[in-house]
Order: C-alpha cells, then sequence, then structure tokens
C-alpha cells in the first residue's frame, strides 16, 4: 500500500519532485456544482510560495496552477479534479555536492535505506515543495467547507523559539490578522499578536545572520464545524487531524484543547461543562469552556476546533555541520541551496489545508451516517 | 467510509461495546506460518484488564479471549484471524440514569449529535472497552515483528500530575521493569523509576478519596525497527504512529523525539549527527543523539524510536457536576459506575498495541517498496 | 493488503474456515436506526444452508447467527455490527486423506502455492463455508436498500446443464415463485419456470447417482434501485458487481443485459430507446427496453439491474479421479465429504447478498456525491 | 468513496475529460529501481490512438505523454509516478448539440442522475478518452511484471459480429502476430487468426458504410504468472481481473478458461488434471488442461490466465435514433462527431493494461504474505 493518497470520501494522491517537471495532485470526491476557478487556487499557494517576504528562503516559483479536470463552466462536475503546479526555478547544479553526504536532520539516508535509490536534488520528493499539491487541494476543501456548512480554518504563528503569542481567544483570529499588521502592511511572521509578531521577526532575523535556525508551535483553528463529525473508533476526528498534521515535515508534536498540559489536571477542574441556549432550530448544547478543543470521543462538539503542532527548527544550515557520507566516511555539510530560516510561516497555509481537507473528507463520510429520506 | 478498520497491509476491524455480549476483532494481512496461541493474546490482555490492581477499575471482566479462525496447528494461515473477547460483567443498572444526560467529558453528546441515538450504557462503543480489541490484535503485531525483525516495544508512564519519571535511557526499558517492582511486587502504576513509582501510587490514590481523577504521560519505545519503514509523504510513520495513539480515548497530545520542545531550540542544535559504525554486514550509519525520535522525513532511521502520549484526567467522576440533559435542562451527574482515576497504568498495554500494529503495517508495507529476486 | 474486507461505506470484513470454530462478520458503515434482528439475518442463511433439501449436501449445520454489537434495542446503532456463526457438524476426519493430495479443481494447490501451509480440513478459508458470513452481511444489505430506496434483489436458477428456464419478465419474479412451486411444496432448485425446474431437478439427481455433478447459471435481479448509482471510471456500479458474483466460489463468467450475445449485435439494435413518462416527481426517464440491463456508462439507469453468472460443476465428487501428491507423485482422489451434486440451488442467497451489498455500498457512497443543504 | 482509483499496492489515481486541458495518471506503489522512459509509454499509447488505422475514429492526438515526476536518471525512484496526456484535438462543437439530447447507449442521462450536471463535451469523463491513462499506466505494470517475474500480457480480437477466430493455443499468441500480418502489413484488427482477420475487417467496414456499428469478445492472456497471486476470499484474483475489465467502457461480460459453457459441464468433464514435471528447482505442478482459466480458488495455478470481454457496438451511430431531451421531449439525434465503427481494435491495449495493472497489483500484495528472512 503506497502512501501517496490522503483522505477517503475527500481524497488526494500527489506526485512531484523538488527538482522535477512539477507537482501534480489529484482532488477526488468533490461534489458537483461548487464554484471553482484558479483564483480560489492562488490564494493560498501565494502564502505557501518561497520567495514572498524577507524571512523565507529565496527560491523563486510563481506556483501557477494548472486545473486539468474536473471543472466545467466554472464549476466542479463531480469527477476527479487535477491541478498541475510547473516548477520553474529548479537549480539542481545547488545540490549536487549532497549526492553522496546525508544532510542531518533530512530525509536522505532513510530515503536511501528505504529505496537504495535516491532523488538527491534538492531532497525530490522528501522535499517541503511537495506541499504545493497539498495547498492547492486544501483552497478545495475550504471552498467545499464554506460552500456546505460555513466551516472556517485559520492558522497562524504561536510561537517563535521562546517567543510565545497571547492569543486570548483562538476562535476569533481572522485571516485578514494573520496576514496584516494594523498599518496594513504585510504580516510576515502570520502572528496575529502584534506584539509578539515584530519580535518573532527578530528573532528570526538573527538566526539567519547566525547562520542557524529556529523552532516554533503553529495553531491552526476551525470554526462553524457542526457536531457529529468524526468515526467513534479509529478514524476519530483527533486522530486524522493528527496524522494530517504529523503527516507534513518538520512536525514533532501536535496537542488539541488543553493538549499535554492535561497530564497535571484534575478531572473536577478539566471537564468542560455542557450547557444550553436557545438557537433557531431549537435548544443548541455548547460548553462554557474548550479546554477539549472542540472533540469528545473524538467527534466534532460544535465548539472551535483547537489544534497546535510543533516544528523543528529547519534542518538546512548555511554552516559547516558534521556527517558522513554514503559509505560510512565522516565529513561536512554545509547546505548551500535556499532555505527558510523559521519553518513556521510558511508553515500556516500548509497546516490549514491539512485540517481543511480532513474536515471536508469527514464531512462527506458523515452524509453517509444519518438516514436519508430520498 | 465506516471507522472500524485500521492499516493496510496489516489490518485490524473490531466491533463491540461496554455492555454487549463482547468485543471482536479481524486481523488480517498475518502472514502464514508464525507461532500463535491463546496464551500470547492472554499475556497484555491481562495488562489491560480491569480490575488487576488497586489503581483501577473494580468491574471484573475475565478478558478471555477466543480464536475462532486463521490458526492451525499452532501456527496462523495465512488467512483472517477473528479474535472474540466475551463481556461477562456488565452491569447495565448502573448506566441506566446517563440515558438522559450527557456526562461531561464523554462523547454521549456527540454521538447523539453524530447517530441520533445512543447505545446508553456505559458509552456503548465509545467505552474504553473496545480497546480490549485492540490489545488481542496488537499482541498478534507483537509476535509478527519479533519474529520478522526482533521489534520490540515497551511502553511506561512517564508523568502522573506533576510528578514525572526520570527515564535517561528509554530505549533500555525492560517489559521486566515495567511489571515488576525491585523486590518482585507488581508495579501497579507501571513506571519504571522506582523513585517516581510510589509518589505516582500515592497521587492516585490521593485524587480516589477526593472523589477525583488525575492526568499524565505515558512514553512507549520501540527498539530493534529496521531503517526504511513509513512512506515518504502522507502515510509517515510519524504520522501513522500518531494517528494511531490519538485514536485510543482520551489522548490530548502525542510528540516524538524532542517533541515540542524543539519550538525553542536552534537547528545547530537540534540535528542529530550521523556517525558510522562496524556491523556485521558492513559499515551501520547511526546517529550519536534521537533527538529525532528515530524518524527523519517520517522513515524510521534504526535509532530508537519514541513517542509520547498526553492522556487526560478520567471524566468519570463520583463527584457531582453540573450538566444538561438531551432536551437542554441543566441537571447534574455522579457516575456511580465503575472507574479508574488514573488512565496511566492501563493505557500502556494499549498504547503498546497500537504502536506494535502500526510497526506491523510498516513492515509488511515496506515488503513491496524494494524489488525481489524471485 | 489483505482481501478479506469487501466495499467502501458500506464495508464487510470476514474470517472463518470449514472446520474451524464457526464464521465472523464484520459490518461496517450502516446508518443508525434501521430495524434489525436475529431473525432478519435467519432467512437467507436458511436458504444458504445445507442439508435444506435433497438436492444439496447433507452436512448438518444449524447456521444460527448471534450478534454480537452495533445492535440496541432492536436498532442499528450506526456502529459496526459483528455476527458470529458457529461451525456445529466440522467432521475433520472425512478430509484426514486430502492432506497430502491435491484435490481436482480445487483451492488445494494454489493455497500450497501460496501460503507454503494450509488448513486441509475441508478448504479451510477456500471453502464455500466462508459465504455464511456473506449471506448474513447480505441480509443487513438487503433491510438497507429496503429501508431507504426500496430496492429488492432477487436470485434465482435459470439454467442447470442444458435446461434453461424461460423467464422473459426477469423483473416480475418474486422471492417466492423462487422459493415455492406452484402446488405450494418447496422450490429445492429455486428456478421459478415451473416447467423447467422439475427437469432440472430430475437432471441433478441423476448426476448424482453418477457420482458427479453439474453446473449452471444463475439470474440475479434487482429493481426499485435509483438512477445514478455508480462511479464514472474504476468503481462502476457494473464492475463492482461484477467483482462481487466473481469472488464468490466456482463463478466462471459473469454479464449483464444483453451480456455476451451483444458481440453479434449492431448498434442500430442493441441501443435501448429512451422514452419519457410522466411521473409524481415530474417526467421519469426511462428505456422501451432493457439490452443495457440498467447501467449505462457503468452507473444504474433506474432500469432493472439483470445479471448471470456461470456457475462450474462441483469440484468434489465421489468418483475417483487422477491428480498428484504434494511432492508431485501421481496418485487418486475420490472426495468422502458431503458436497452438492450442483451449486445452483445454494448459489442464489449467496449472488442475492453480493448484490445487495454492492448495492447498499453504493448508495451510501452516492449520498457523499451530490451537493446537501444542511 | 470516489472512484478514480484503481489497485492496492499498484494503484492508479486517473483525471481527465475528453475535451478538457488532458488526463493524468498518477501510478504509486511501483519499487524503485526499474527502468522507465517515455518510449516504454510510447508503445501501446500509439496502439491504442484514434487515427492510427482506417478502421478507427479519425480524430487525430498526438497522445505523447510527459513524465512529470517518479523517475530519476532513467529508473523508478519508489515514489508516485504522475503521467500528462494533453488532449490536442478536442472539437467541442462536434458535441453543441447534445447538450440537451441523451445519446442512446451512453452515459449522458446516467450523469445527469448522479451529478445534476454534465460536461456534455463528448461525453467528459465518461469518455473512452480516459482510457489514455489506464494505458500508460498498464505500460508501467507491464513493465513492472516482466522484470520481476517475467510475465507477459498479451491481448487479441477474438470475434466480431458473426465471426469467430480460431486460437488453438492462447499462450503462444506473440505481440508480433497481434500487430502485424503475415506479410508484414499492420493488422489493424489486431486478430491473430489471419483467415479470419481480413473478414472482420470487412465486416466493420460493411457496418460503417452503413452509418452502423458492431460488437465483438477480445481475449486476453497472460502467461508467465506464477502460481500464488490472490487473496481467497473478496480479492480472488479472477474478481479483481473482471473488475478490471468491466469497469472499461462497453464491456458488458467477462469470463475466464472455460468461461460460461461450464454451465453445461459435468464435474467429470471439466475438473483439469494435476500432473507434475520435473523443473529446474524440483518438482513443478501443473494441468494437462486449462479449462480452469489459469486460477482456482481464484488464486493463479501458474498456469496461463486466459479471459474474454464481450463489447458491445458503438453506440454513437451515424444515422437518426430516436431519442429523449432532458426535459423528457422527444427528439432525435445522429452522432456527427468522429467514433470507432467497432470497438475491438482499440480496446485490446486497453484490456491489455487492465490485467498487466491486476497482476502488478496482486504481485505486490504477495510479497507480503510469505515470511521473510531480513
Amino acid at each position: 500500500m503506497p502512501g501517496n493518497t490522503f483522505g477517503h470520501s475527500f481524497r488526494i494522491t500527489t506526485a512531484g519532485e523538488s527538482h522535477g517537471p512539477g507537482n501534480v495532485v489529484i482532488v477526488d470526491g468533490v461534489p458537483s456544482g461548487i464554484p471553482l476557478s484558479v483564483d480560489d487556487l492562488r490564494i493560498d499557494l501565494r502564502r505557501r510560495r518561497p520567495g514572498q517576504s524577507p524571512l523565507v528562503t529565496q527560491r523563486q516559483e510563481d506556483d501557477e496552477p494548472e486545473i486539468l479536470s474536473g471543472v466545467f463552466e466554472g464549476r466542479t462536475t463531480g469527477t476527479s479534479i487535477a491541478i498541475l503546479i510547473r516548477n520553474t526555478d529548479q537549480r539542481s547544479s545547488d545540490y549536487s555536492d549532497i549526492r553522496d553526504k546525508y544532510r542531518p536532520g533530512h530525509a536522505d539516508y532513510t530515503f536511501d535505506a528505504r529505496y537504495g535509490f535516491r532523488d538527491y536534488r534538492g531532497g525530490g520528493r522528501s522535499s517541503a515543495r511537495e506541499t504545493t499539491a497539498r495547498v492547492a487541494a486544501g483552497a478545495i476543501a475550504k471552498k467545499l467547507i464554506a460552500e456546505e456548512f460555513g466551516g472556517v480554518v485559520v492558522g497562524y504563528v504561536l510561537q517563535v523559539g521562546a517567543i510565545r503569542a497571547k492569543i486570548p481567544n483562538p476562535e476569533l483570529v481572522t485571516l485578514q490578522q494573520v496576514e496584516t499588521l494594523a498599518d496594513g502592511s504585510p504580516n510576515f511572521v502570520r502572528c496575529p499578536d502584534y506584539d509578539a509578531a515584530p519580535k518573532m521577526v527578530e528573532l528570526i532575523d538573527e538566526v539567519r545572520r547566525d547562520t542557524d535556525s529556529i523552532g516554533g508551535v503553529s495553531e491552526i483553528v476551525a470554526t462553524n464545524v457542526p457536531a457529529g463529525l468524526g468515526e467513534p473508533v479509529f478514524d476519530k476526528l483527533k486522530a486524522d487531524l493528527a496524522k494530517a498534521l504529523f503527516s507534513l515535515p518538520a512536525v514533532l508534536g501536535v496537542e488539541y484543547g488543553i493538549g499535554f498540559a492535561c497530564a497535571e489536571m484534575r478531572g473536577s477542574q478539566n471537564n468542560d461543562v455542557f450547557v444550553a441556549e436557545a438557537a433557531k432550530s431549537g435548544t443548541r448544547i455548547l460548553t462554557s469552556s474548550n479546554r477539549h478543543g472542540g472533540m469528545l470521543g473524538g467527534i466534532s462538539s460544535g465548539m472551535p476546533i483547537v489544534l497546535r503542532a510543533a516544528i523543528k527548527p529547519t534542518s538546512s544550515l548555511a554552516q559547516e555541520q558534521p556527517t558522513v557520507t554514503r559509505d560510512g566516511q565522516p565529513t561536512t555539510i554545509r547546505t548551500k541551496g535556499r532555505h527558510d530560516p523559521c519553518l513556521l510561516p510558511r508553515f500556516v497555509p500548509m497546516g490549514e489545508a491539512m485540517v481543511a481537507i480532513v474536515l471536508a473528507d469527514h464531512w462527506l463520510r458523515w452524509k453517509t451516517v444519518r438516514r436519508m429520506v430520498q
């Protein structure tokens, strides 16, 4: 069972390498009749794009998507949607000297162990360049959940190094706040705490000057998600969301709601209290706090879904690091390719995409559960 | 797509509720010829069993497994293996008053939202009783990985409340240390730090006397795992392991290697250095530290795999908690059923089982990757 | 990827051998709220049961199902349903001398080639005894399609040897006609052409007296199936139905509609003409003939679905047949176990079950395709 | 669960319509190290291509494939392979008048029933143009099975209308015989019986002059397939092969070995006798006849696999046919687009591709079954 497909009812299959002709995604399971255009895809692809700000890698890629199928007269047809994003700035020469050396922190050695064979140009399939395909698919998932249940997914940078933002109400953060500072200038670091944001920028700049890199934490919030999404046992919503985020490069930890802090809690402190409020369609059940991060028993509760992912510092460094060659000889390596000193700002659209894809999938799966009068 | 199946090449499908006739698992994909008996299943089922110690729920269940298929003359045949574990101590009357109330922290409300219908006897399918099926399947997975590559999975309790054990070498912890104290008596709390263990026991006892509960962290370690397991993109080994652990009840966070601590690291500190050592079959590549927790690019590196899961405090409390009825009326609830004051000791075999299942699955998937001379 | 699971949204997983403790099926994906009892399962299990008539094997099995999960207070809960059917008349001694001989026409040799190992008691997993699990699952599928869209699946014996029934209107055949003759006595051969039925009985009796067996054709018809079921490319409804029937033992051919006779047709003769008729909900499109067997482009057209399966003569014979031993020595074999001289009468409920399972699956899959106002 | 993916361990996912920008396939699960180039793909794409002979549609398409990923320095890397084949001769204007009419025999009506929406340009996703993607993937599957076990798949036209070829030894037919006549000229009809071939050509020519079309039967043979491929229950090799062929457009029937003729056979006539012969690696078991078409119990026996598919006459006709509009008004239609008077010659590479894909998949699946010494 190969691993380039994700999701069941909303299902994406991807292909593509860092320095090949391009990246492709086939999105399957999109209901018919949803408005979709290339412009819908461009928004998040630009947020993910290299070269977008001084904080990120200076590789230049247009990341211009081409829709090859599944859309007719501006609407989805219900059949599979293929999207191609060509690579345009693949300077393979940058990578030729890593052919026989294992870059620390990268998948060079583990790919060799797996395949006995490796596309050594910039990581090949292990490069984060594959996430263009995910982000394009995520844009479709975002359309689907917005059209079908008004769902919204917003991510942001919560922490860089030791600088942690204060976000008292995750469910109120808007895309606007993530993308733009109070003065209307771009929020390069994508942190909606405008006190913390400039400090994060400064820290990232400092580590770059040190030819080093820095880790962080991203928080991703989904609102307007109806109660009832998620399967009871293995395909709990929390399990599929965690898999989705862990499948992204550099993620070392995922938590939701109160997360690891639950270890020190007592049940009487931790349980969220159910309350009822009047709603259009009768009584609506909710909780007066959200330590459960919007999921109980792995099924959405109708409260905001709040997730956090820990991202390691970029492994590629412009400083010399000790390593070994493929045949085990000690050597050193210094990555000359272009890379991000901190992965967090560009992680945000990737994380949002994966969360939206899981929600789209579980929404479609939910449709089969309840009886339906024909 | 329903969610009662887990894994691809090693695949388990489960059914069963807290108060129904029993729990069933069908394990599919086990190669032929592996020795297997009921005794192999009993070991971990006893470690998971209620009533095993003063620290856990006093529900009495034999948890005696019956192998219904797939084994002939003491060996697996290659066809699907069904195991039945009957419930024997299901006192439904304990649960009759929760029929119309939503227990805080439980899946009562979300099941209703999903199905419009609920087996209210002790949580039904959402009860942790379903994990008997996982533990039985995990015992088969453990046999498989032991037989095929010498793999071993050991879990233990790392933290209860604010008490955190010191485990300097996770990869050296043995099942013996987890199960038995220095004096040969049972290690009820399953913490191999014998200084921390009695403090944990004391804390759990205290919260029980307070009709309360407490959370914690479990660490699970897999050793002797060959390099090369895991798919590069969506089915990264780390992603499937995280899904496996998050699919267990009460897990709010998962991390591996350095985990969330990576947020404050610089790349130059965090990257593990590759080194080579002489091995029987030529040179062997390893790393001199293991902040990467045995996986790079989502593929196993040959180093020990080290994971941690955060477990929330038991939601069922013998003290009165405010909640609402199904039709939104305020009420209170006090759980009279038997339950654990701390989930951690019994989580250990569940977590081990899920990790072993993922490793068995990826091992079988790995077999298809490399070319094979017939 | 092991092969004991069938279907996607309505999904069954089975286990069990001819001479083990029993057969198990886990049915996953059944929506909540469908009435279900053991009685619903008994109907078709009795039609499949050995010993039911003088025409079939005299092995005595109660085939009494036990529902282990997924049903509460007489209705499905939406979670997985496990059913156990114990074997009670497994006389292994009957089979001891086939331990080292390959029975012609059976899977003995191919199992050995696959697994290097074989449960030689009556075929083990390759025995048609595994179809009890399918028939139990099919009973649930029949309930689902009846409840959700009024769908009905009826199968019957169309041909035994050279005797072919005349069934001018397949869509009008009823279960009653299949099970009972005009005089109210049991229709042992399950052929609703009451001229042909006694001839078939006579032929089957003749081949049994000859210690021989005979093949035939079964026709299966599904009515009231809404237009629109089936996926356009790989999971065409015709493709999944064909796989379902071919997965049954002894099936060597499947066709639908005009089937193989299409080879000699011209397009102008073969195309069914679309016509419109007034219906409650406006105009209804149908075709004036049904050479397309209810599927166009692999998607249901709303016309009756008509399939035929060719079943080979039973391979087990009470007469001596030449064969070889496992190590290639020439020998002879005579099957002393109990077996059917003609598989057709008991095939009918198996074929119906598989067709109903595919329709249930595609019905659930269809629910995700169209946009839905929440 | 959407239906644009086929296979499990060797898995293809496709997208593309008749008149969109192009067709895409992502092939996943190909082991690393297999030599692969665009030339390998061109061979069968040319055999499938429109305009290749006077017998087929005169639509002009280069069908030039571009490999977008998964191949590095002439060998597969083990990661997913994406192939794009652009459409170049899509004259949508040909199809504008079918926008509101249902073409008899086509999927126009059933697509509308399913999606409420249709790409009416030449059938959109229901057009046989999607098979370019299958044929490209099939070329990779052919390479895989040739490299890993010497497997060969050859298909040909067995029957057109009432003209049936005599092929005494299906397993001896070569690609050369299928593609080229005795005099070295192209075998347009792909029938290796050189007496029948010219009669078939004449018949096809006749029906075209009559603005009509004609059906037929194709036979596909796989040789050198090792014994042991196929799963015992649902994923029997025969079941997956049948699904594969039935998933192709216009297939109304599939049979293997003796097929539907088994209905009139007695077991004593039908069973193939096992025999043993000396082989390099000890004794080899085979059968002295091959009525079982190379599969017993759904598992390959090592004998040649012989399948036949019945193909209906092309539904598109240049003569006027009665039909209805989308709103049910009677009308007539005459297809002005370019189409094949007989689908058989171009079906051959499609059928071969699907058979090769199933064999590649089951070969990879087989690798997980047997124990492996690391």
